[in-house]
This record gives structure tokens, sequence and C-alpha cells, in this order.
């Protein structure tokens, strides 16, 4: 007898990515995505928004993959949207085609955040313009001390409305450090990251990639169907009322509490074991 | 002839506690919960929850308790809940007793909220799941160095959406290292908490009460009617736009404006003596 | 043949202001309002209010001031409203009158974010009360390392909400933090506020309008339209839940993408120019 929703699982383990790097561990619960154009720093393209929307979303179904590690090759993040293949395009297109496409950018915030897996940004160099975006939308951000992050939408007259960091990131440093980024575009150095909780660490170059996947590994072996609640409820809360968000936890716990996880995890503790979690 | 509104208060200054030390100043203005059970690092219990929750909305009648301490006995703050008196019971109830559970947990935190007295957590040592969620619940939070703060739920298998924990730890530290500390656990240090802004002030281990309650003390002296609706304004305007926000607070200061504490405030201003609030 | 939306424009370069100074640079973009009234330390009147809300509404419709800078005269920013000008005759008001004060002084604020220039605060010395808020209401804040904030309100009897305080102020430094500065009305150092992320920099009191002219003249100088869809949408989406506000920021972006200065500024980047905006 097959449960049909476990039946719309599938395994990322063997997944390959066209646009850029999808690597897992042995096991599959921890995946790695490298943005990998170099010699361009790593730039955004219409084909890998797309298909990095189209991954995320499907994660959602992923029997694998716990937690996921966002980094770019070569000691850059990303340089955020290419001016040729990107903006150039842009200039010349009718309104209804800018919306398209600026609701496509958006989704893949919305595809990062609604994501049952937590996602680690790993930045190091550049991290501009869509890919500091991308590292705000992650749950975490790790950074080398060299990790220059600027939301640079106003050096091409654009607002610093996009995609949602006019929203997100105050949340995450301050309404009025915010502002200052978004509109000078200026570079957050990886030592102000950290002071204003931007990055939870900073880690030298050679160890930034193996420490993402540690912390991501750490997470992965935790209880990642609460984990999936946590992040879900994160997002859930951002404009809820404090009797709301109460009882909106109130229900969301519950449900966690009726899991064998709970159970196990309980079993382990009383018998001085390590729990194992196995997501139901 | 008596004033209906003011027949309904009662004085707490000889209020005694069943499941913690319940204590006030001699004039009954600041009052000092300390849970104390300090083998077991001072647990919550079902029953300490439960009177704790009555007592925080039994202070919203109070006719002398203008501030309250909350702190724990012999050097922690509070374990949470107890895993054998709490989780292992948990473990085995319904689901309409879970969510019973998890709203009278909520509960708390919303009467620590909801009553109109500052409550200030006076944390030294462990302090730890639904003993983090109580300091973050608190209007301010001090600590002794040797504090250390962890959101454990995740250790249980269970999410970081815990009695609010998802919705206010956010807004206190930043969206970032609330999502660290919720995902994994950890603990939070003490000179953390200091930097991020979760503790107000660090005080030495003997001082650390005293220091509290001093504290207390000047809110207490203060002008107890206006402070009660700033903390009801803090978290009335918790999820609304800024145009509404800024309308709440036109009446809500309005209101204030209508006290003879304003009035008096004034003449004691002007006669250059210290004003004598009276909470009308 | 004439734009109507145009012809409603005016220039605001010879403007003169009655109750404090106006004064903007040769070309108007830049506009500076100073507070001058420096033997009660720049207090503000029920006329200061009522010509800053009148000011603030009109730059809606300016042709040339792209960017404001809010600064007191001689050493000191603002004392706020003047115990005997302001609240000795609110003591004597009734309901109707209070509740069209607080409604006046709150329409400041509104104003304050709702003019589409980016408005920038240089601090000295006093900041209290009122000047507080006015500093709390702006983009940007900078000061110097004698500046004093202080959320006064407490010290006369009235609720830290004021204007906007008790919903704004926690998003730029933190519930925590906010809840001491609103419940007790201490002053927040220089030192303080430059590391909670209230002051954007500090500056040696010398230089300070100098260096807020200078920020603000290269906020001025960038692209005021989309710079004008950043300050509207960090306030649009203050309470909006993470995919509406998605959306928002789409619609936002796809608007500043049809403009003139989206096309030109790629065209300068491509030609390895400067850009020029011209605001369409």
């Amino acid at each position: 007898m097959t449960n049909p929703m476990q039946a719309k699982k599938r395994a990322f383990k063997d997944h390959k990515a066209k646009h850029f790097l999808f690597e897992t561990d042995a096991d599959g619960r921890v995946a790695t995505i490298t943005l990998d154009r170099p010699e361009k720093k790593n730039p955004l393209t219409f084909e890998s928004y797309e298909e990095l929307c189209d991954l995320f979303r499907a994660l959602g179904r992923a029997s694998d993959v716990r937690a996921v590690v966002l980094t770019g090759a070569s000691d850059n993040f990303s340089s955020g949207g290419d001016v040729f293949e990107i903006i150039e395009p842009l200039t010349r297109m009718s309104m209804p085609d800018l919306l398209d496409f600026t609701r496509m950018t958006g989704e893949l915030v919305r595809q990062i955040r609604a994501c049952p897996q937590p996602v680690i940004s790993a930045v190091d160099g550049i991290c501009a313009g869509a890919g500091a975006i991308l590292a705000m939308a992650s749950d975490f951000r790790v950074a080398t001390p060299e990790a220059k992050t600027a939301f640079l939408f106003t050096r091409v007259g654009l607002a610093g409305a996009d995609m949602g960091a006019c929203g997100i990131l105050p949340r995450i440093i301050g309404q009025g450090r915010a502002a200052e980024l978004l509109f000078t575009g200026r570079v957050m150095t990886a030592t102000e990251g950290h002071a204003w909780g931007f990055y939870n660490a900073l880690h030298e170059r050679p160890s930034l990639l193996a420490e993402a996947q540690k912390f991501a590994r750490t997470i992965a072996d935790g209880p990642w169907f609460a984990h999936a609640m946590t992040k879900k409820m994160l997002d859930q809360e951002w404009a809820m009322g404090i009797d709301q968000l109460i009882e909106a936890e109130a229900q969301a716990q519950a449900i966690c509490m009726a899991t064998g996880d709970f159970r196990r995890a309980f079993e382990a503790f009383a018998a001085k074991a390590k729990p194992e979690f196995k997501g139901n």
C-alpha cells in the first residue's frame, strides 16, 4: 500500500543542473548550488533565474535534501543580473514584459523562502545586485572578510525595491542601515555585515565552503520536519499581530508535538542517546 | 460614593504564590517573581505555567504593583519545561490536549505582554527553552556575564515556533540572528545578547537582582498610567502600517494628555520640583 | 503643449520660511532646514510644527529639491516641544483640541515620510522629545559624538507613544533597546546610536553639516524618481507579508524600468560615462 504523499517525492542526489552546479553529500542531505561563470563573477541570467526558481520549487518534494548551500565559484558569490545580458534587453521591453521579469526574479526569492530546506549562503568577494538579494533571501549567511555586498540597483537608475529588499533587508539589519544601503548602493563590508546581523559568521576564504557545509550538515541532521515548520513560521508571522502569532505558533508546535520525531527525541534524551530524526 | 472601576482593584503586597516566590517592596510597587526549584534549575511545570498565567492576568487589577522583576533562584534563570515532568507527558497526548498545552504556554506570553506593568527579566546562568521565552517576552532584560540563553526546542525535535519566538525574537535581535538561534538551539552568550540588543545591560552576579530591582523602582516611580500605554502601544503597533500607527499614537497620547499626571508633571517642572505620579 | 502634471510643480530655490531657516544649493537640489531658536535650543512651537507640515507636503511638488537636510542652529538639534509654549497650553485643553494637537504632530512625521525626497537629519547636542522624533522619522541620521538623543515624553507623565515612536523606533534599533529609551526617557549617546543603527555615521562638529550636505548631494544627483520609489516602498511594505511585498516590489521596479533614467543609466554604463538622471 503506497502513501500517496510520499509517492510524490523524489531524490535529488543525482540531479544535474544546466546553468549552475548542483551537487550533494553522499546521502543527498546537503545540496550545494554553485553559480559558476567565474569569468563574469557568476552573474544571473534569464536562464539561471528560471532554473533556480524551478529547482527551489522542486525541492519542496525532495526525499533526500534537507539543507541547501548557495555559493559562487572562484572567490566571488555573484555579480547579479549581467548588465549586457539582462539590463540591456530590459531597457527595450514593454511594460507587460518588464512586469513578467520583475515577477520572475521576485518568484526566485519566494521559492527560496517557500522551500522547506534552510538555505545557507556562503559569500566571498563580489555579492552584488540580485546576488546580494539571494544572500538576503537565505536563512543564514556566512562570509569571508573579503565579501563585498552591494544592493546596486540605484546605480542603474532603479529603486532599491527589488525582489523584496525594502521589506526584508530592514528586518535583518534595521531600517536605518537598510535605507542607506538601498539608497546609495554602497558596499557593506564583511565586518559591517557581521556586526549588523547580516552575516551569522565570518570564515577565512580557504574554509568558507567547508564551514557552510558543516553548518548545513548540522541542520540537515536535525529534525527537518520541525525545521521546515520553523522556516515557514518565521515568514508566516512576518506581519502578524502578537496575539495572532502566538496562536499561530500554538498550532504549529502542536503539529510538531504529534510527530514521531518528538517522541523519539524524548526517548533518546531519556536513554542519553543521540536522537535520530526521520521527518515524521 | 465608590468608583466601580477602582472597586475592582486589589493590593498584591501580601500575595503568596504556590509554585514560585512572589515578593514585593514595602509599598508593593515592585513585585519580584522568583522561579525557585534550584535543584532542577528552576524548571516550568504544568502548575507553575498556570499560576504564572493567572498571576499576570490578575496584575491587570493591581492597586499597588507597577513593575515586575522576573528571576530565578541560585544563579540560574530557568531551564524551561522539564523533560520528565512536561515533555514526557506531551509525547503521549492527543492532538486536542497538545493544542490545549501550546495554547496555555502561549497564553503566558500573552499575559506577560498584556499586563500593564513593565516586566524586567534578571537572567543568570541557564535560561533555556520556555525560560528563554519568558525573558524574550519581557519588556527589559538584564543579565550576568554567565547567562546562557538557548531556544532549545529543536533539540527535542520541535520547531523554533514556540510561544511566539519566530515572531518576537526577530524584532529584538534581527531576523538572521534569530533564525540561527531558533534553528540550531545554540547558546547565545551574554556578550552576544548585549551586543545584539537582547539584554539591555549586563551586571555582575552579586548585584544583578539589586540592579534589576533598582531599574524596576525607577520605572515604578514614573508615570505608570502612561507606562502602561507605552507597553500597550509597543504591542498594538506591531503589525500596523505607518499611517495607522501614527493615528493610533495620536489617540493614545491625547488620552495621556488628559490625565492629572501630565498636568502635575508640568506643574512640578515649572516649580523645579519632582513630579509625583498618581496614575490618574 | 503643456504637461498638466509638470504644470503643478514649482521651484523652492527662493522659498523663504518664517519659523525656521530654509536654504538650498545653487541649483536647488539640496534643501537645508535649520531650526533656529538657539537661545532655547531650537524648540518646536505650534507655528513651526504647522509650517514644517506645510513645507514637507509642498515639497511633493518641488521641481528642484531632491534631498533635504534637517538640522539645528548653534550646536543643538532641537529640544522638542517647548515646556512653556507647548506643554503648558496642552494641560488646559479639551480632548478634541488635544487630539487635534497630537494629530498635527503626527502629521509632521507623516509628511516627512510622504515627501519624495530622502531626509537626512544632522544631529548635534540636544535632540530631545519631538526633536528626537524628527530625527527618527528621517531616512538617514548623522551626528556628532556630542549628540544626546532622548525620547523624553515619560518625564512629563506622557507615554512613549508619540508621533509614531512605539512603531518606528523598534524597527531602527530593535524592540528591546527602543523599549528602554521610550520607558525611561534616558539619553542615547552618539556611540550607542551609531552601534545600534540609529545613526548612519558620526562626524566631528565642524564638519557635520558639510558631511550631511555632501551625502544629500550624492543622493540628489542620483536617480531621484527611483529614490522616491525606494522611500515609498520602505514605508509601504512596513506591515506587508513576504509574498505581498515581493509582488509590490515587482510592480514598483517595473515602473522604474519603464523610465528613461534606467535606459540612460544603461547607456552611460555601456559608454563608461557618468549617467545623468532626469527624473523621467
